[in-house]
C-alpha cells in the first residue's frame, strides 16, 4: 500500500508525467464512449475516471494499471440494468452506481477473504471466445448510433460522419505509428502518439458539427455536459438490491478476471510481482469510489493500461496525474462536448472493441488443442446467442469442463524391465520390456483427484482381467503430484477388493509430499503390501523362484 | 444392452429371484414413503417402481443397479415443484411426471453427446456434504407427519404410533442381522433379512389401526390406493416448460451423479465395468418411463441397489421380477393399503435418511486434507442454508474450487547435482547438491495449465531476482503430464520475455505425449534454448568453461 511512494525517485516523474497526460486525453472519449455503451450519460463516463484510479492506487500492486471504464464491463452492466430500468432514467443511473457499489463490496470481500485465485476459473481459450463475443455484441449495438437509424435504415449525414471517422480510425491505426516513426519518432513515441487519433478524430468531427450545420442536419451529439465535479452520490433502490446481487457476483467476477488478464501481461514485461488480493482490495475500492462519485462498473482495462506503460508510466502517480486532469476538464468550460457527434463515438467504440478482436489464440488452439479450440468458440456462441451475462456462466463451465474431461482419461502404462538394466519402461513404446506372469506393474501419469478416480479404477480394473496371473500389483507413482481425498477412498476400497480376491497391492516412487499425506491416513497401516522405493526394488523383491517355462528377471 | 441377456445361465436365476421378491418388500413402503417426501399421493411411488427399471434394464450397464424412487431426488423434486404448485393437487401430479419427462430428456440427450464424464464434477466429499445436508433436511421434514401434528404440538396416538416405530426399526437395524444370524442364518441372509424390518414394521403398523381405533383417534394414514396399473399419462403443463427447465438440469445431473456412485460402489465388488454413457441412456429412459406412467424423477439407490446385490441379484432380471411383483400388488386388493399411517411412513423415512448420514468421510477428510474438509461442511451448510437446488450448484462450485485452489499453488524445486552423480536434487532437501552461477535448473511437480500459469511464472520470476547470474534457464518437465493452450501462451511469453533479457530457455526430461503436442505449435521453434533428454545433458552441455573462484562440475 502505497510502498511506491516511499520508493518515488526524481527520474520516475517524467515519464510518469507524460503518461499521465497520453492517458487522459485517450480517457475523454473513452470514457464518454463506454458510459454510452453501458446506456448512461457519456459525463458518468468521465465521473467513473477520476476516483477510481486514485483509489486503486492505494490498494493495488500493479504499476502501470489504469483503472476506468471497460468496454465488456459497460455491455455487462447495460445487460443487467436493461430489464430493470430505462436506459437514461435517473433511475437507471442509481441502479448502475448501485452495481458498482455491490460489485466493489464483493471484491472487497473477497480479497479480504484471500480467495484470489478465483481468477483462474477462466482458462485464456475461454476468455478469449468471452472477449470476441462481447466484442461482436458490442459493435452490433453500435451500427445504430454509427448510421443514424436503425438499420436497414440510414441517416445520410450522420452515416457519412460515422463511416468517415471509423475509416480514418483504421486507416490511423494501421498506419500512423510507422509514419510517425519515419518523420523521426521513436518507435516508443511513435506507438504511444498514435494512440492519441481517437482524441484526434473525435476533436476534429466535434469542430465539423458547427461548421456544417450537423446538428441541424439532424445528427445527434452528447448534448449539454454538466460542468463541475462529480457530487457525492449515496442514492440507492433499495427494491433493486436482491435482483442486482447475482449480476454483482458476476460482474465483480469478471471486473477481476478482466484486470488481472491485463495487470499480468504488463507485470511480466516490468518483472513485477502482483498480489492478485491486493488487486481485488483495489478494484473493490475503486468501483466502491464509483458508486459514491455517481459512477457504474470499472475495471483495469489492457488497452489502456498498454498506453500507459508505453507512454512511460513507472508508477500509479501516471493514473493520478490523468484523474486530475480529468477533474480539470471538468471544471473548464465544456460547452464544446455539447457538441461531440454520437456517429463519431460509435466509431471510436467498434475501433477500440474490433482490436480486442484477436483470432492469434484461436488458431494456436485449432493446432495445438481442438478441445479449447471447441471450449473458445462455444463461449464466444454463449456470449451470442445467450447474452453476456450468461456467457460468463458459460465460460466458467466451459474452462472446468476441458480440464475434468482432460484430466479425467490419465495416461497409464504397463511397465516392464529393460533387460539387464534397473530401467522400466512402458510395454507398448518398448515391447521387448520384460513383464513377470504373477507382477503387474501400472505407472499412472497424473495426480490423482476425484475427475479420475473411476476412469483409473476401471483401467486397473481392465489390466487385470487380461493378466489373471497377477498376484502382486505395484502402482508406480513417480508422476503422481498429488492424491485428494475422493482417491484415497478410492485406493483403500481397491486395496481391500484386492486383498478379498488374493492380490497384494503395493506402491512404488512415491514422491515426498504425496507420502507425508498419506502418513495422515489409514492407507499405509491397511495397505496388502509394501511401498517401495523403486521399482526396480519392488520388482527384485516380489519376484518368485522362478517356475519351469517362466521367464527370470 | 441386454448383452445380460444372452449370457444368461440358469445358476443365476435363483439369486435374481430371492433378490427380486426381497427388493419387492423392501420397495412397498419405500416407494410410498419417497412419493409422500415429493409431495405425491404415495401409489406413485409404487408406479414409478415398475417401468422404470425394466427401462433401465434394457440400456444400463449395471447388473445390480435398483431404480426407482430416492430420497434426495424426490426432496429435490419437492423443493423445485412448492413454489409452482399446491402438493397433492392435480397440476403437482402433472408437473411432477413433467419433470420426470425434462430430466430423462437432459439425460439422454448427455447419453447421446457422450458426455458421461460429467459425473466427475463431484467430488467424494462434496457429494458426502449434499448427502449429510439433505438427510437433515428431510428428517426435518419428516418430524410433523411422526408426531401427527407441527411442533411443538405433538398428537398423542400419532405420536406414540411414530416413535414407537422408530424405535422398532433402529433396534432393527442395530440388532436384527447379529440376531439372525445367531439363530443360525448366514451372514449374507440374515443382513438381507434385517432389510424386511420396515416391511414388518409397517405390516404390523397397519394391523394395529382397525385394531386400537387409531383412525377414530385422529392418526392420519395413507388412505384410499387406487387399484390396478399404472395409467398412460400424457398430461403435461405447457405454461411451466420454461420454469422447469433450470430444475430439471439439477436434478438430472443428481440423478446422474447419485446413481452412478452406488452403481462404481457395486461394479467394484462384481469386478465389472460400467459405461457412463450407456447409464445416461438408462436413466434417461427410465425416468421418461416413470413420466409416461404418472410417476416422478427416479434413479438408482445407494441403499435399494446393495439390498438388491446382497440378496444374491445376478442381473437385471432381479429388477424386472420386482417390477412384475409390484404391478401383481396394485393389481390384488389395495385396500389394506389405506389403513398404513403415516407416523409409521414417517418413521421409515428418518431410519432411511439417518442412514445415508455417515460420517467416515469427514473424520477421514478432517485427518487427511482440511480443504476437503471445509467443501464437505460447506456443502452441507449450503443445502440447509440455501435448499437443496442451491446446494448442488454450490456442490459443483467447491469441488471445483478445491481442485483449482490445490492445483493452483504447484510444487516446484530449484534442482542441484549430487556431487559425482547424474543425479539432481531439491537443493531445499539436498543442501549440499551443487548449482553453477549462470545455470538455474528449475522442477516443475505439476502438469501446467491454466489454473497454474501465473502461479509459475511467478515463481519463476522469484527465483530468477535471487539469482541475477543467471544466463541460462532450465525447466524440467519429467513431472509434467501436460501443457494446456493457456499454459502454452505463458511458456511462449515467458521465452520471449526471457530472450530479451538474455536468458535463455531450455527444456529437459520432456514426456513423449507432451513433447507430440508441442511439435503442434510453434514453442519449439521459437525456443531460444534447447530440448534436452536429461538433466544431466543439459548441465553438461551448459557448463561454461570455468571462471576463477567458481565450482566446476
Amino acid at each position: 500500500m502505497l510502498q511506491w511512494l516511499r520508493q518515488y525517485r526524481r527520474a520516475m516523474l517524467p515519464g510518469d508525467i507524460s503518461a499521465g497526460i497520453v492517458v487522459a486525453m485517450m480517457m475523454v472519449p473513452q470514457g464518454m464512449a463506454y458510459a454510452l455503451v453501458a446506456g448512461l450519460p457519456p459525463v458518468v463516463g468521465i465521473y467513473a475516471s477520476i476516483l477510481p484510479p486514485l483509489l486503486y492506487a492505494l490498494f493495488g500492486t500493479s504499476m502501470t494499471q489504469s483503472v476506468g471504464p471497460m468496454a465488456i464491463i459497460s455491455l455487462m452492466t447495460a445487460a443487467v440494468l436493461a430489464p430493470l430500468a430505462v436506459a437514461g432514467s435517473g433511475l437507471y443511473t442509481v441502479l448502475a452506481a448501485q452495481l458498482a457499489l455491490m460489485a466493489g463490496a464483493v471484491l472487497l470481500a473477497c480479497g479480504l477473504l484471500r480467495i484470489g485465485f478465483l481468477a483462474n476459473f477462466f482458462s485464456r481459450p475461454v476468455m478469449s471466445g468471452f472477449t470476441i463475443g462481447s466484442a461482436v455484441v458490442i459493435s452490433i449495438g453500435q451500427l445504430k448510433p454509427l448510421l443514424g437509424a436503425a438499420l436497414p435504415g440510414v441517416h445520410g449525414p450522420s452515416a457519412m460522419l460515422g463511416i468517415g471517422s471509423l475509416v480514418l480510425l483504421v486507416l490511423a491505426r494501421q498506419y500512423l505509428a510507422p509514419l510517425l516513426a519515419r518523420l523521426g519518432l521513436s518507435p516508443e513515441a511513435a506507438n504511444t502518439g498514435s494512440r492519441l487519433a481517437p482524441m484526434l478524430v473525435v476533436i476534429g468531427a466535434t469542430a465539423l458539427v458547427p461548421l456544417l450545420g450537423l446538428v441541424a442536419a439532424g445528427v445527434q451529439t452528447t448534448g449539454d455536459v454538466p460542468s463541475g465535479l462529480p457530487q457525492l452520490n449515496l442514492a440507492s433502490s433499495s427494491a433493486h438490491w436482491r435482483s442486482l446481487l447475482q449480476p454483482a457476483l458476476l460482474i465483480g467476477f469478471m471486473i477481476f478476471v478482466i484486470s488481472m488478464s491485463a495487470a499480468q501481461t504488463l507485470a511480466l514485461k516490468r518483472q513485477e510481482k502482483l498480489n492478485s488480493n491486493f488487486e481485488l482490495l483495489g478494484l473493490g475500492a475503486a468501483n466502491l469510489a464509483s458508486a459514491l462519485s455517481g459512477g457504474f462498473p470499472v475495471t483495469g482495462s489492457m488497452s489502456r493500461s498498454a498506453v500507459n506503460f508505453s507512454a512511460g508510466a513507472n508508477t500509479p502517480l501516471a493514473s493520478v496525474i490523468t484523474a486530475v486532469l480529468l477533474a480539470a476538464a471538468l471544471v473548464a468550460p465544456t460547452g464544446w462536448l455539447a457538441l461531440l457527434p454520437l456517429p463519431t463515438l460509435a466509431a471510436t467504440i467498434i475501433v477500440a472493441v474490433l482490436g480486442m478482436l484477436e483470432l492469434a489464440t484461436l488458431r494456436m488452439c485449432l493446432r495445438y488443442d481442438r478441445g479449447d479450440a471447441l471450449a473458445l468458440l462455444a463461449t464466444a456462441g454463449g456470449v451470442l446467442a445467450l447474452g453476456v451475462e450468461a456467457g460468463v456462466i458459460v465460460g466458467v463451465l466451459l474452462s472446468m469442463g476441458t480440464l475434468i474431461w482432460r484430466e479425467s482419461r490419465p495416461h497409464i502404462a504397463v511397465l516392464g524391465r529393460i533387460a539387464g538394466t534397473e530401467h522400466f519402461r512402458n510395454i507398448r513404446r518398448y515391447p521387448h520390456a520384460i513383464t513377470m506372469l504373477d507382477v503387474l506393474v501400472l505407472r499412472i501419469d497424473a495426480g490423482l483427484f476425484f475427475g479420475n478416480v473411476e476412469a483409473v479404477s476401471a483401467r486397473i480394473e481392465e489390466e487385470l482381467k487380461t493378466r489373471p496371473a497377477t498376484r502382486h500389483l505395484v502402482l508406480v507413482l513417480s508422476a503422481v503430484n498429488s492424491i485428494d481425498t475422493s482417491a484415497l477412498f478410492s485406493l483403500t476400497e481397491l486395496n481391500r477388493d484386492l486383498r478379498r480376491r488374493a492380490i497384494t497391492l503395493h506402491l512404488a516412487e512415491v514422491k515426498g509430499p504425496v507420502m507425508d499425506r498419506l502418513r495422515h491416513s489409514d492407507m499405509l497401516e491397511a495397505l496388502s503390501g509394501q511401498v517401495f522405493m523403486s521399482t526396480d526394488n519392488a520388482c527384485d523383491a516380489l519376484a518368485s523362484p522362478p517356475q519351469p517355462g517362466e521367464y527370470v528377471i
